[in-house]
């Protein structure tokens, strides 16, 4: 008999530790609730084909899959084989696998508004408290398991969504005591920055560089974005980007030198600047050009929390996509 | 691109309908909070082999395991090769699958207790409200992915931990306005009427034909228990047994006439007698010797709640386990 134990990067959860979360999710729950967010559940499983391809190739392998039952079945035996060599080539097949955990849960919900579009009232404004699956490296303060609290508005383009959801945020993260700085920047800007560098095909590139800042440094952003294949002069013009510094306005006054030219800078600084205007109270508000996030549905403000009193990643993200229903044939 | 689809046996939940499970969740919380249960939760994944062999041959393959990632790693072709034999032939490999879903909170809140056992004060009472998932057969009220509202006791030999779950049954549907009738039976009373039917052998055969009582009818029981391999005679006592009615008084003397000889017999109709003594303000309480509940880790009384008004399966079960943790290798 084996030593019972859990699987890695995840873990049990005893009273006093389920006490504490529920006073959090509980507090973010009103917090939601006062701002006109209702409730929405989705299952832990989604469809794969619902899942892969949506959060980027580092993304789809970190997807749970799951196994289908029954293939023990002699019928069936054959088309089994040939669907697992095809698993063995890294490709996926309804054979092996039709089902996987959710990854996150910004993909369930456009899934759900796929789906329920015509029964929506518009704006539609969800909240989704639940647990998500990750086969990411287990370590410090990360999870396979974990939970996340998602709000999200959908059939609004008013930039009057952006400055509800720093208010939530401070609201929120004032409540849990727990001081914080709420971090923006625009993918508009990050788009005008692959522009002047000379082209919408570095996006991805610099997006990708920049997102790893944090944890890696200048000089070995520097260094990826060399092997990316961008040419001194484009990671000269980028390391300025970077150094931005000073306050608020200071840093849109230099940004606006280096970008403001494009159309697309423009709209982005506009965007940020707007925030920054209807948002006057919320002194947390920082812009920081450097923000990347992750992900590649996003398309407009783009935030991410930080605790300024512990030394933690981000502990909260998001920011605007436009048409994400759309990846299910639903435009919205 | 596919139409948007979530996974057969899965459901959304909308805003209505998670603030009417959030106030029966909630019901029951504080219920089980008021008897002195403390909360507990567990990841949505256990490894295999915590799993397997715990719920009989049908459990097992309901079970919904999850593929490892990096399978078209080449370096390890032939050895994934070799281990996916092994899944055709319905068979285990940590190669292929080491994590599944779990089934139920009952063995993930054992595995639970066997790591923790040191640190735990007994009697250790705990509840668990999570999801488990099964690979079952979707069909009316049955999903692929439901709660479990679940209060345990470890450590503890009193019969009052069986009135004390009547009481909480009672309050919770009480509260919830769900008039409901607790049958209670106990494993030992099937334990004698296997061993008046020739030993302990015919008991599992026995159990899981009456379980089906209710889904297919006493005909088809007596045709199964044929099957199984049961003599006329037998047959014969267990028809005798089924068709046990009147009053829990009657029932009880009916019973004693037919299993009360034999010591374990004895055993279960004093448990029973004790309960009703000891629960007498609880009206809904019915002894029922047909109950036999499908899961093999039961010793002692089991239950099993009904609605009154509604046609439906049972909305509530259980029992008493002696040693569920000794599964793991640690006896309590």
């Amino acid at each position: 008999m084996s030593k019972p134990s859990i699987p890695q990067g995840t873990r049990d959860f005893s009273a006093a530790v389920v006490r504490k979360r529920q006073y959090i999710f509980q507090t973010i729950r009103t917090v939601f609730e006062t701002y006109g967010f209702q409730p929405l559940e989705t299952p832990a499983m989604e469809n794969l084909n619902t899942l892969m391809g949506k959060y980027g190739e580092e993304g789809d392998k970190l997807i749970f899959k799951i196994l289908n039952n029954g293939l023990d079945n002699p019928a069936k035996l054959e088309q089994i084989k040939a669907d697992f060599d095809k698993v063995l080539e890294g490709k996926n097949t309804k054979g092996i696998t039709e089902r996987a955990l959710r990854y996150d849960l910004t993909i369930p919900f456009a899934r759900y508004v796929a789906m329920n579009f015509g029964q929506l009232t518009l704006p539609f404004k969800r909240y989704q408290i639940q647990p998500v699956w990750r086969a990411d490296r287990p370590q410090k303060g990360r999870y396979r398991e974990f939970y996340q609290c998602d709000a999200d508005v959908v059939g609004s383009n008013s930039l009057l969504n952006e400055v509800e959801l720093t208010h939530i945020y401070q609201t929120v993260f004032n409540q849990l005591k727990v001081p914080v700085e709420i971090r923006i920047n625009s993918r508009k800007i990050l788009a005008a920055l692959a522009e002047v560098c000379g082209g919408a095909d570095k996006l991805t590139d610099i997006t990708v560089a920049i997102d790893k800042l944090d944890k890696i440094g200048l000089e070995k952003v520097k260094e990826e974005l060399t092997q990316r294949g961008l040419s001194n002069e484009q990671i000269n013009t980028i390391e300025q980007y970077l150094q931005i510094s000073g306050s608020n306005t200071e840093k849109l006054a230099t940004l606006t030198q280096l970008i403001g030219h494009t159309t697309i800078g423009a709209q982005g600084i506009a965007e940020v600047q707007h925030l920054l205007n209807y948002a006057t109270n919320i002194d947390a508000l920082v812009a920081d050009f450097t923000l990347a996030r992750g992900l590649n549905y996003y398309t407009g403000i783009i935030f991410e929390v930080k605790a300024t009193t512990v030394q933690m990643g981000s502990i909260g993200g998001g920011g605007r996509y436009d048409d994400l229903t759309g990846l299910f044939g639903v435009p919205n």
